[in-house]
């Protein structure tokens, strides 16, 4: 089956361009191993069209069998799609071995030190706490609550969050409007589909924003727009013409910026001249260290303003519980959706949460987590001050990460990665390119841990 | 501003004919109440154009001030959109303030005999057995293990999961091409979305099918098509063009057939020969109680079989953890989709089972509930037997429902929901229309309640 063929190397002139053979091996067995690999890097993207086999044989100067055995054992594996009479496709993919991971550069378990700037201390989790609200809330429930209950959440932990982001965050919430999530990204998944339905098509984010966010919402089928900001926040009068938009008014993620009284105003204006929809992502804004005591956006306008926040940052990701506080116009649209997709959280974890709210527990954990980041914080402004004397540190004295502008970010963020330390670029959230810098977390490392990590990341820049 | 009108009662002749004014209150008051109610009932649909001020004013004989009023009430309660210069559309929703609940009829809570025929019973869910795995796993987590960790699921449980369902039924399961869900329903949404994206268009059910499952799929984006059963299960000849198919051949919801030894190898022939997907929802499959013991689907076909199951007939929906053992080219995709939509399920919870697992917690629970359920079928089947000695009881002896083909469905229904018994009827999860009948779940009632529960139907029947 196998021919000898001429020339030493062979080079494809057809789709399949760069395919090269030699007499290293069976011929087959060659094709078969780079086309995998050009699948695999998705040079050969899903869905495409391979060339026939009479062509790709042509193509190389092989004879057809050895095309068709390479395309055969291709199909075995699932990497290609043979179709009768038509060209074969490359299969929905063949990166099946490959490892999927939230953490997108190295596990965190791996982290030598944490810098994340979107993570709490996870030593912090009052897991005594937690444990005693699981037992206390499983203990008072009625057989009936072990099933699927409302799509929109339990009224009991919707009643405790209601009362809680009122007090705490100044939203104008009642448990009518307050609907439960897997997280705040699943509130945007949500929104971003029920807008799509009724007929939005373009939604805003802020440039830069946090890359979970964008990739949620473009998720959510809802086409997903830059819009600038600057040192007031979200340039409103860029805006144009979407019919939403997301943005965290009181701590912008990465840049720390906080939008301005004059842009508050406006945007709410905005929103509500042409009925559109104001999505307010509170991801840190319950950590404040300044006098900056802007309450939530939400309350100058709760029918035009939605208000999204989530156990991540007060609490630990693993919890997976979030919660939007909705005009009155969202709440059914959004309940039938999450009946639609049967994505209730579980009701056991939001009865613990509630519990957590109702004794107090989670006022006392943010009040300790709040006094250790508020150290932390001060540490690690020195410590830049100190090994970085000519960056810029910007951001308002709130949530868990200062932005840091310095040069070569690309570079020393590599670096670091290499010498495990976890840690975000400025560009790695931006739609377009940003000033070069990091976003450093202070919540997850101990203030000694803080320190060597910026010594070592000062000693990784002047390499 | 309110004029009286001439006639007693001025029906609409334009677009929203039927609306009706009378003396007994102010027009404004009863244009914006009828209007209401329309939007409420969705006699008009989100979208839909209302008729101009002037219009409907000259319709009903009034004063343009009279509906001018009233639309702007509407409109501040969020019913209806105004445009300057443009027909009024009626807003997204204006249903904000009905509750939505997965429960159908009436809160389970309220229930005065419990026939669902796709719950467990949850006075039997091992509150202490999993507390207690709630209270180990989280000992033995480590800080990272609280972050966000794989979206594919805890390594940990995937471990657990897989080689239980290896022992129980049968599946060819390791844990990499385990993944974890927000249940049985939340991986049949990622597994739609995921074929959707890949170019499939068209995804077989089989008729009937429960209705959750038809419209999770349908949520989506794939289009969802009823596939004809008899008594040997799917008409694997009638599957047409669909991409993939979704069957429970080891218990249809709601007919019970299981599917025939040919059939299933018909189907995954099917499968095979134009690379589409089966897959095979196992929602009752673990409580066998007579001589029937095929294994899944999946181990004759590992490749173009998607295993899917969840906690919730196993232990409780309120776990909300369901499953799925995925072809190995699926994986990456799923994965892939789960990290775009950030719907991680909660890794405590993750924990918790996995632990529960381990420790054979979960295999005790189950063969409790399996005897509990065994001895309730019987009494079941001897109640019919005795007060409809008639009907056809069909279904094999598997899961926790039996159906039962008894003339008057709706009519019956409807007054054993008058009188608080949860059920369910064939027709409700039908595609097209099927034989009248119920559908009676055994598993969540006691003996006596299901005989009572029984004897009353006997008497509604005949009412």
């Amino acid at each position: 089956m196998v021919l000898s063929i001429e020339p030493v190397s062979a080079l494809s002139t057809g789709p399949l361009l760069g395919l090269g053979l030699d007499r290293s091996g069976p011929l087959a067995a060659q094709v078969e191993e780079q086309v995998r690999a050009l699948i695999r890097s998705r040079a050969l993207e899903p869905g495409a069209r391979l060339p026939s086999t009479r062509a790709l044989a042509s193509d190389l100067g092989v004879s057809r069998g050895v095309v068709v055995s390479a395309y055969a054992q291709l199909a075995a594996e699932g990497f290609i799609r043979l179709r009768p009479g038509a060209a074969p496709l490359v299969a929905v993919t063949g990166r099946a071995a490959e490892p999927v991971a939230y953490e997108p550069e190295f596990p965190l378990v791996r982290a030598r030190y944490n810098l994340r700037p979107d993570l709490p201390d996870l030593g912090l989790f009052p897991r005594a706490d937690w444990l005693r609200s699981c037992r206390r809330s499983l203990a008072g429930a009625a057989n009936a609550d072990l099933s699927y209950g409302d799509p929109f959440g339990a009224i009991r932990l919707r009643s405790q969050l209601a009362s809680f982001l009122v007090r705490t965050r100044g939203v104008l919430a009642d448990a009518d409007r307050t609907g439960i999530f897997s997280g705040a990204t699943h509130a945007l998944l949500v929104l971003g589909a029920v807008l799509r339905a009724a007929g939005a098509v373009r939604m805003g984010v802020e440039d830069p924003c946090h890359r979970w966010r964008t990739r949620v919402l473009a998720a959510s089928g809802i086409e997903v727009v830059g819009i600038p900001t600057d040192e007031h926040g979200l340039r409103v009068d860029a805006l144009g013409d979407v019919d939403a938009v997301l943005v965290s008014p009181d701590h912008n993620f990465p840049t720390g910026v906080v939008l301005s009284p004059d842009r508050r105003s406006a945007l709410v204006d905005w929103a509500a001249a042409g009925d559109r929809l104001v999505i307010e992502d509170d991801h840190d804004g319950h950590f404040r260290y300044g006098g900056i005591h802007a309450g939530a956006l939400q309350a100058l306008a709760p029918e035009h303003v939605a208000y999204v926040g989530s156990a991540s940052a007060l609490l630990a990701p693993a919890v997976r519980l979030g919660w939007a506080v909705l005009p009155a116009r969202l709440v059914a649209p959004v309940a039938d959706r999450l009946f639609s997709t049967a994505l209730a959280t579980s009701r056991l974890m939001q009865f613990a949460l509630a519990e957590m709210i109702e004794r107090g527990y989670l006022d006392r954990h943010l009040r300790r987590s709040h006094a250790a980041y508020k150290r932390r914080r001060a540490v690690l402004l020195r410590s830049l001050a100190r090994h970085f004397p000519d960056a810029q540190v910007g951001g308002a004295p709130i949530g868990l990460f200062v932005p840091v502008r310095i040069a070569g970010e690309a570079r020393l963020l590599q670096r670091a990665r290499k010498r495990w330390i976890a840690l975000d670029g400025l560009n790695e959230h931006g739609l377009t390119p940003q000033p070069s810098g990091l976003v450093l977390g202070f919540a997850a490392a101990p203030e000694a841990a803080l320190r060597r990590a910026v010594g070592l990341l000062k000693i990784l820049a002047a390499e």
